[in-house]
């Protein structure tokens, strides 16, 4: 069963490739043995950064299962997440991931996937883009804002 | 010019939480010292677990400029972005981060943050969610099928 999602996530990367429409990665999510959601890398194509496919896919399970967490799902990738799909996939809550290739083999292709885990490794004062903390005190009202609120969803 | 901008950013943020619409963050894309986009967390409210702030500020600023990337954009954020976020700023090449509050901030108010920093800089077999790696030969294709592609956009 794993193989058959893993082979379609792997099918997805290459056919976005020889279509020209983006990376060669491809997702698919599964709830209760049954594909709920694909996703391809549509960069390029739709001039968004973030359209990572896992990102994709989880965004579809999320509209077509109407919820904003996949507790009970799985997720195939044909590679590695990279940083920004794995910390996605922690807030969705997904039970498991499987991968197919590695994030080294993402950076051999001259993906930036394992430079970007090195960049949140590194202390922020070391990173490559500058962060400048500034206005906490300021900054620390949304959070006092959120815990009077009674109302909130907590996700 | 800076001031104003974390200011624009966290007032977004109380906003955001006042009319209920989601979590406490906020976020501004600016260009040439001028504001290109705006976000704000839309999680609950789209069902979507991507919906942070600077999420929605970087795919809007690429939508108005028109391309993948955000050389010469600074981004000013409510709180120190997660790594989901953090990471989409590295995809999207933006120059400085300026941010508000810490992560540990968002972790008092419930949020996890942190805790997905943490397992990010654990080996992929202490994480919390399982990884299973499987058919990397299988998956390699999609890279050679990119290799082999001529006009491929490379991001």
């Amino acid at each position: 069963m794993a193989s058959t999602f893993m082979a379609r996530a792997i099918q997805l990367a290459v056919d976005n490739v020889r279509s020209g429409r983006g990376g060669p990665f491809g997702c698919v999510v599964v709830k209760d043995g049954k594909v709920v959601s694909e996703g391809v890398n549509r960069v390029t194509a739709t001039n968004d950064p973030t359209a990572h496919a896992e990102m994709l896919a989880i965004r579809e399970a999320c509209q077509k299962l109407l919820c904003f967490e996949l507790k009970g799902c799985e997720l195939y990738t044909s590679c590695e997440p990279c940083p920004m799909c794995l910390s996605a996939i922690y807030w969705a809550r997904i039970d498991k991931i499987y991968y197919g290739g590695l994030a080294e083999d993402a950076a051999k292709a001259g993906f930036d996937d394992s430079a970007i885990y090195a960049e949140i490794r590194q202390p922020l004062a070391q990173r490559k883009i500058p962060m400048v903390q500034t206005m906490r005190e300021e900054a620390l009202a949304a959070f006092r804002a959120w815990e009077d609120s009674p109302g909130r969803t907590v996700y």
